[in-house]
């Protein structure tokens, strides 16, 4: 890699919106386990400390607004069902913050998965216009919830597509992503390239069908 | 990798529409290299002669037309621009061939690439929807032109992700993928998912900027 060292993030306090969830309950893990503290948020205060308590690592719990207030960087790990009212909720706590949007719009039928198109192109576009005061980036999209909760596993071997516009942020998030071991963070694009790295979600999971697999990506030459 | 065998491609031979510019061109080198018969098609008979005579290892040139005539399978290295109406041109040619389509349907402005979304959902589904009588799958989407025609570079090191409807489609295509040192085709889903497949070509190139790099990828886990 080209680029200069990335910054420090190890005192910074990671909220995750949604933590309650798979996605969100496995990233806490992984976070907390690497050292950082992590602030897991949930609709109420009791579900998200009772998540909190089962990961153990000093995670706390605390409902979305709370968690939003104590974090300096907030995951947004919610279901895209609920992810426009979520984060509409949150936008004078989440100001200023950088927020990162792991939200992958997906529907299901018979045939699997296949990609949703948001009208504001991709979850983290939607989430840049109802939070206009936060430095929205785009992250953590193709990990898979089984492997990140996995305690007997050591290492979670995929990259991690950091987007947004903001190269100050995204280096931050590269460098969250970087702590955990395995892991690695890539800058890869602008939001309005978001789309195509959330919806790839839906290819990975037809991978992990045929290949009984739980599929990650990395990228070569970098 | 769970997969039964995949079919022995070694006597197929595959034409390449499009293959006088840089990644048909790349890809009918390779593939000629690892043993494969390759017709290279070009709008006139002259360029792909020419083209074809540059790359020796025994590729022959042909019109677009004869290209198709003369192929068992087919890949559709054409531009964007030319996509809906070379194969609209192609459809009796193509009828009952394996087409592998490896188009990425881009926009580029000052900020870099960006992708167009075909009315058709993508330019697989553009060419099945074109070619009703052809078996479509895509393939070949993320490789780099650079890198393909580097004849100093013994092995691509990257994964193809493999699209298709038609499983023994689907699988003729991987093992084609497979002959070339370092590549690995792997079943990516349904063409209704090719969308994200073909634009992810935006995320490698803000990729290769930031890392100067010729970025590929690869499916951990399988």
């Amino acid at each position: 890699m080209t680029e200069p060292a990335l910054p420090d993030v190890s005192g910074l306090v990671v909220g995750v919106l949604g933590g309650t969830g798979d996605q969100g309950r496995g990233l806490a893990f992984r976070l907390a386990q690497a050292g950082q503290q992590v602030v897991i948020g949930s609709r109420t205060a009791e579900r998200a400390a009772a998540a909190a308590a089962e990961i153990g690592f000093g995670v706390r719990g605390a409902d979305n607004a709370e968690c939003a207030r104590q974090s300096d960087l907030v995951i947004v790990a919610v279901p895209w069902d609920g992810h426009a009212a979520t984060l509409s909720g949150l936008r004078e706590e989440l100001a200023g913050k950088i927020v990162v949007d792991c939200v992958n719009p997906l529907g299901f039928d018979k045939q699997g998965a296949y990609a949703l198109k948001p009208e504001e192109g991709s979850a983290a576009q939607q989430a840049a216009a109802l939070l206009p005061d936060s430095r929205v980036t785009a992250a953590f999209h193709h990990l898979s919830a089984v492997l990140l909760q996995d305690a007997s596993i050591d290492r979670i071997d995929t990259d991690v597509l950091v987007l947004g516009e903001d190269r100050a942020a995204t280096d931050l998030v590269q460098a969250l992503a970087d702590r955990i071991p395995g892991m690695r963070g890539i800058f890869a694009g602008r939001l309005r390239n978001a789309h195509q790295v959330e919806s790839l979600v839906a290819n990975l999971i037809s991978v992990n069908r045929r290949y009984k697999a739980h599929a990650g990506l990395r990228i070569t030459d970098v």
